[in-house]
Order: structure tokens, then sequence, then C-alpha cells
């Protein structure tokens, strides 16, 4: 079963190139890890999110999630540039959904 | 340009079909809003989550989300049974994005 991971990130005024160029390097390594389907980063329309940014994926299964948290992952995260962002991250499993007809998917 | 909406929800042990039940009451509704795309209701894996439920839909544009918030919304939503599981709504926009190869959408 495939799983949803959603990553919320409080990003101060002003901060969002920071932010998007630390993001990134973590994003393009997460991506060349097995297992990894597909992911949209999201920002708030209005500045006062507190969640400025939202990354969602898509892994083919928890335990592939797992797996590409390895030592790459953590020496990219360590960098202490990162102490500005701090993630939120929490794993989920869709429970209900629906498409309108003719919708985009 | 279409839109992301998250809502985040927190829902204490034991209490997923009192969420529940009161959720798709307001959701069924929304579907049939003139804008409405998709959406998937989303469970934590892990118990311990801040936010145990997210909801995370696509509209056809901010309007048409906003008009969707109308009169017959807020007759739903003002059931006092949603005291128990406040909303922590936001709108986004997609800035970063990507698919594996072969990957399913």
């Amino acid at each position: 079963m495939s799983v949803t991971f959603v990553n919320l990130f409080a990003v101060q005024p002003g901060r969002d190139a920071a932010f998007l160029e630390l993001w990134q390097r973590v994003n393009t390594y997460m991506q060349g890890q097995p297992g990894y389907l597909d992911h949209q980063l999201h920002r708030a329309l209005s500045p006062d999110a507190r969640y400025r940014f939202v990354n969602i994926a898509h892994w083919t299964s928890e335990s592939t999630w797992q797996a590409a948290h390895d030592e790459g992952f953590r020496a990219l995260t360590g960098d202490p540039a990162w102490q500005e962002f701090p993630p939120f991250p929490t794993l989920y499993e869709v429970v209900h959904e629906n498409h309108a007809a003719g919708a985009r998917s």
C-alpha cells in the first residue's frame, strides 16, 4: 500500500529562497531513493499561514520511506541551516477519497 | 490555476468514528459545490501524530473555493459537535513537483 508523506514547514517572511535552496537539496536526493513515487511542494497563498510550505509526497510503502532516511539523508539534513526551518513530518494512509466527474487527476 | 486545500485535524484516541461522521457530512456537501475537483482524506499511521487526519482537496481556483464556503457550509460546520475537532485550514499553490518515471499518478 502506498503511503502519503506530509511535511509542514514554518518559514518566516523573506526566507523563501533560503528554505527552497535547502529543501531542494534534500528533495533531489530523496527522488533518487527506491520507493519514491512523486511529490508536490506547496506554498501558502496567504502570507500569514502557520505552515508556509507543505510537501506532499507518495512512496510505495512505509518501509521504503523509512529506508530512504539513510546516512545520505542525515548528512544533508544535518546542515545547521536547517535549524531555521524545523520540519514537521507525518506519514499517512488515504481513508476516503473522490474525484469529480471529468476533473483532472 | 487550481489550488490545493489542506485541512489539518487533531483527533483524540478513540474519536475517529465521531470525527468521520461529522467530516463526511461536510465533505459530501462540498463535493457538490462548483469548482470541487477531488479530495483525499488521510489518517496518520502513527497514533501519536499531532494531526491525526489531513484532508487534501483540489479546487479549480481560490474564488470557487471561497464561494463554496456558503450558508449551507456554515450551517453544517456550526454543529456544536465540531468544537471537539477544530479545523486548521490553509490554501496552497504548487511550487515544485515531480513524478518518478513509471510511477502511478
